[in-house]
């Protein structure tokens, strides 16, 4: 069959309740969005048969697919398998293979397999197996035809994720017939609403490409998303929206593409560049070291950084005069540079840049509200600070978020030659 | 009228496309799983006047109250106020508050108004208006008889989450007859099956307080849920579940209650204690120092950290012995004790905690496969190291995560005098 429409359905009390934050949803819809399959609704339920039932009739009632994910654990309130298997009117029966990979697993580990371990090996009649090499719950999909087809995949993202890459990608590949290509245009410095001022008449106007903005983490991304017969026609016309874009007047603002954030950009320039960065974090707290490593591959150009919360660490650790500190305050431009220095010293690294501020709720004074940041960059040619104020009324987590960013920033900028306002 | 079920639904096609995360709809949940609320649906749509439509009609025909997130921006595709007036057969009309507040919004911030931000104006007839002191947008609270209630709430969280809390929360106060109460124990070291197998029955059982479990980031929690007339009587139902499972055998597992996070339950304890602590970290790159500076007040208790990515920085800011690096690598149990006492000497904390490991996705070895991570914890009365061995095909945000997570819960556990395997 032809698959262009698919519904979301993740299932689990845990959600409902908001224990934990829906991040398969966005995996999954821009995994579909991928494959040139739209998604126009998304769902949540408990795990509560009678509602994932009716949740299921609905979303086979309106797309040609139902992606579910969670509820194939072992425990008594895992009821994905049973209540898919009941929409298509199929019994469960055991799958061998599965039951002997799930004791295997368990063998593998060392560890105890509970008798509820081998519910997870039951699998609706007919249906494909989807192998988890991550845990113990395989995946399922069903196919009738007249009704559609229903995945169904595990809960935990280390599981999903790669289930849908290896397995549900190649299945679905040979059930769709055209291609989506999504581009993002990552920009830093331009706000949501100065964007939509200038570009407009262009996002009302698109179709194919469509052109739109969003919001993340203090930064602006314009997506181009076009459909084609194959990836080479789609690829075209996103080369065609894109060239558009960066001879208008929020060029200046485009820091990359598709580079999924700036420390992921910057990472990799830096290598190329065959140049390293130390970071020297007060109010960020080990954020801006955090982003780094999350790249992999960072050790080849991250030596390392040092958290300096208290001013006897900023003095004994980066070498900040202490007459700077008690003259100025850890809070001011002097201490930036020293701090960023001091770190580029200790680390023999060709860059250092710091971050002192105060990110909240506490220590704002009326010279120094919440919100007020000092950010330091250090090279062999010299020091400079820039002084960020963030809105006083953003939480602690917001106002660490974009410091974070305006530092990295600051580094992407002096490599790619941008000037800073 | 008396509220007792709603429905979340959340509008906009950059949730549907996965270009962010919603996380407004575990924040909604659980603020109105607080309030005595029961959520059985969420939904998402995208910003598409019929299909927003059709999810706010079977929102309101099967909850007392439908609560929406998004749409209620400046841009041509933010229509969620439309639709919503459209519901109730109702016109949009100006309130003349909002604008006045809009343009002064803008004038505050000596930045121009554009045309497009007079829309966010606009209010359905006989609404409520809810306050928004973080944006333009303001928030709309619709109530008739017979349909239900519905509240239209700005998309960013950092404007959703205030106005809920201050708007929201007292609306709806008035419009309910009970109390839920929610208490989260937080465990570590136990796993959700062997957890399950532990309490099945008990969980089985539960009715009010209802008892289940869940996962995340590595960790288990145990939800106890109860209902009561008023907070005294909820209260009164979870002490007793708790104090059931403090002498069930999951009892050693326990490490908080509500505490949010195991650096959210660790900062305040050594603040009582009067400690402080230092982090020397490799492979978790910084990540540890970030989640306890995550926690307000962190100050008191972290003078800071240092993030050894490189050999050089752990012999010259640490004081690791070269000949220590060079004899055992730098992932090795000597190199874990000399990183956790060079930090604490050089901060002069009186813990020094430490990770060095393989997070991956490269650098493994047969000897040394991905997931290996030493823990090293040093306090004046000597030094100690942990090895861990976290699972090879884990990806390297989990491994980071775990290797974080035992790191600090080692520093919990010794102060509260655990024992670790």
């Amino acid at each position: 069959m032809n698959i262009k429409t698919a519904e979301i359905l993740c299932v689990g009390t845990e959600l409902l309740l908001g224990d934990i934050v829906n991040t398969n949803a966005a995996y999954l819809a821009r995994a579909l969005a991928s494959m040139g399959i739209s998604v126009y609704h998304q769902a949540v339920v408990g795990d509560n048969p009678e509602r994932l039932r009716e949740a299921m009739e609905t979303g086979l009632s309106r797309a040609d697919l139902v992606i579910t994910s969670g509820g194939l654990g072992p425990t008594c309130d895992d009821l994905t398998k049973e209540t898919a298997a009941a929409c298509f009117g199929r019994k469960l029966v055991c799958h061998e293979p599965s039951l002997a990979y799930i004791e295997g697993f368990f063998a593998r580990r060392g560890k105890e397999m509970t008798p509820n371990n081998r519910k997870q090996a039951m699998m609706p009649e007919g249906a494909y197996v989807l192998a988890n090499p991550h845990g113990t719950a395989p995946g399922v999909a069903i196919e009738e035809d007249g009704r559609g087809v229903m995945i169904l995949l595990p809960g935990p993202p280390r599981e999903l994720i790669p289930m849908v890459e290896n397995e549900v990608r190649p299945f679905l590949a040979a059930r769709t017939d055209c291609v989506l290509l999504s581009r993002n245009l990552h920009l830093f410095g331009i706000g949501e609403s100065a964007l939509e001022d200038i570009l407009r008449e262009r996002m009302e106007a698109s179709v194919n490409p469509t052109l739109a903005p969003y919001c993340a983490d203090g930064e602006v991304r314009l997506r181009i998303t076009a459909r084609g017969k194959d990836e080479a026609e789609a690829a075209a016309l996103c080369d065609g929206e894109e060239k558009f874009l960066r001879s208008s007047p929020v060029a200046p603002y485009i820091y990359g593409v598709d580079v999924g954030s700036i420390e992921a950009a910057l990472v990799p320039l830096l290598a190329e560049r065959g140049l390293t960065l130390a970071t020297a974090e007060s109010c960020t707290g080990g954020l801006i070291a955090k982003r780094l490593t999350d790249v992999p591959g960072a050790s080849a150009v991250f030596p390392g950084g040092v958290v300096s919360y208290a001013n006897e660490v900023k003095a004994k650790v980066l070498g900040v005069d202490p007459d700077t500190l008690a003259a100025h305050g850890a809070v001011s431009e002097p201490v930036a540079m020293q701090m960023a220095r001091g770190v580029r010293l200790a680390t023999g690294a060709d860059i250092g840049i710091s971050t002192t501020g105060i990110a909240g709720p506490g220590g704002g004074t009326p010279e120094k509200p919440v919100g007020t940041v000092w950010l330091g960059i250090s090279t062999p040619e010299g020091e400079r600070a820039r002084l960020l104020s963030l809105d006083p009324r953003a939480d602690r987590k917001y106002i660490r978020t974009c410091a974070a960013s305006h530092a990295l920033y600051g580094v992407l900028a002096l490599l790619q030659g941008i000037e800073l306002s």
